[in-house]
């Protein structure tokens, strides 16, 4: 099991990610990790070499980056060596926490779209109130998509639910304004009368206030939807945490009583913090591309490197391959 | 000054409708409300029957009844005789907690739409950190939006919250997905360039990370994308607030600790409550017409009757017509 990792993506880049990768070498007996980047900066936080080997290279695609024009001009930047250490075959999957949308230009340029997939998707897993947490897609990669993109997104999901999250019959739900048949937009509702027909175990319309209770354990939507439903958590989750924390802070017998809660409240915050649930997958393209979180600390690169692990370890793309090409031959007959 | 409210609409009527009238009545003496329901419940909590005048009928749109054909078979319903009223003249404006979908038909039915306008908007005031809020238009009244329907959206919202919020040149955002000029769906790179004209405060794409935090006054998407957030951020402040309670009261001293905090938290509580900041306005109709939130208490018909008294006092309507009809001899000129 071999892991191409971009090692200067992210806030806490390279430290978190060559922590979490020497973590998951002492784990996982079996893996081998190349790390793509600045060899001094990356040695400086590497405490174990074993099966780790670091490929040098000094270009770095930064978060401000125009993501296409990056991935096109900066040919040797670590995120896009990476990408290619897969295309040869030198590596099984590839990692990063850098700029999204150039890791997903790099994925669809040198990873390559998987057979029958016409847009990938990024597919994180997000948080439910029972921990087990349920996968978005698309979350941001293709803008406007048409009916047959969302039914591609459910049968990669669904594969990836049953087998790399261990769920049975995972239920799939469409992001949608209304639970009846018949609500939404264009795109929504002729996507509906596809999954209704598809080898999946489709659950109908599911709203956006509910997901967060696991209503459904796979949503999908187009990338425009994905996004601000995603960002509109961030937003609502992190603006009463810190009003909540203003609250809290305003007198003395709040702020003794808060003393007694604080262990209590960072446990909770921790519970909706997504990137405890690994990285997103770039779903759709030939092998394996996962996006860690930017703000991924090194039990998040962590997590992401196990996930990484299981996707190709279950042989996820080969199900995934095989359920395409099945849709694709019933819908010739 | 004289509205039609619909008392039989939302979870608590008649009896939240009632005490919020006779509350208003009390406090603005030039206001004459006509209350449309069933008269011997309306009776029943009617304390005051100064200036309240109860038109009865039996017939109630409930939520669950699919709004247009609600409208067009029960013509003698609380919801549609109060739009009635507003089309014959009778009333200034008119106000109903009952289902969202029925009153936007009745609207359309019977009070008809705003020439230049379209399709009218579900306009809400969302709570933002400060306290000011923000306004969300479209938040689900038209699915499948034009790049000129986002423009007259803008338009309509920055003149209510100029002359109604007393907010000084609004700022108006674009929901997207990036604040990047360029960024978004086809929808969003067209209305950008139609907003960038627009005689408004336009400060560009707004992500919806950020609308809590007053980044905007003023944010305009398809009802598709305002729906979906407005819907995620009341999942994600309920999901908090009660994975909140859960962790505050599993041991004793969190539960004493909780105890001492608990007012906070229910002051934080109505900080996020949307219906604090008043009902969401149908924007886009000839004449004020009000959806107040379907969990209305007593203050919040309080709050909407307020509001609908200062869009009909402020002429609102008549500047946004005014503001229309300059923006096509604009598009002519």
């Amino acid at each position: 099991m071999r892991l191409a990792i971009d090692a200067m993506g992210g806030d806490h880049a390279p430290e978190a990610i060559v922590h979490g990768s020497v973590k998951a070498i002492e784990a996982y007996k079996d893996l081998k990790i190349f790390l793509f980047g600045n060899e001094s900066r990356i040695r400086s936080y590497l405490t174990n070499e074993e099966r780790i080997q670091i490929i040098h290279t000094d270009e770095v695609i930064t978060a401000d980056d125009e993501p296409v024009r990056a991935v096109r001009r900066k040919k040797d930047a670590s995120m896009v060596l990476a990408a290619q250490y897969v295309k040869e075959g030198k590596a099984d999957a590839c990692i990063s926490a850098g700029n999204t949308g150039a890791l997903m230009a790099a994925g669809l340029f040198y990873v390559g779209r998987m057979k029958g997939i016409e847009r990938p998707a990024l597919a994180p897993t997000l948080p439910t109130v029972d921990g087990k947490g349920f996968i978005l897609l698309d979350a941001g990669a293709n803008m406007d998509a048409k009916p047959e993109h969302l039914l591609q997104y459910a049968i990669i999901a669904s594969v990836y639910a049953e087998k790399v999250r261990n769920i049975e019959e995972p239920k799939i739900g469409l992001l949608n304004v209304g639970t009846e048949q018949g609500k939404g937009n264009e795109l929504t509702k002729k996507a509906f009368e596809m999954l209704k027909e598809a080898p999946i175990h489709f659950i109908g319309n599911v709203e956006s206030r509910d997901l967060l209770n696991g209503v459904a354990d796979v949503v999908v939507c187009d990338g425009f939807a994905g996004n601000l439903v995603l960002k509109s958590y961030e937003g609502a989750a992190s603006t009463v945490f810190s009003m909540l924390k203003q609250e809290l802070t305003s007198s003395l017998t709040s702020k003794l009583a808060a003393s007694v809660l604080k262990p209590r409240l960072k446990g909770l915050k921790n519970k909706v913090d997504y990137s405890e649930y690994g990285g997103a997958g770039l779903f759709g393209l030939q092998s394996p591309v996962i996006k860690a979180h930017g703000s991924s600390n090194e039990n998040a690169i962590f997590n992401t490197i196990r996930q990484a692990r299981d996707i190709v370890e279950k042989n996820m793309y080969e199900k995934v391959s095989a359920a395409i090409q099945q849709l694709k031959i019933k819908e010739m007959e």
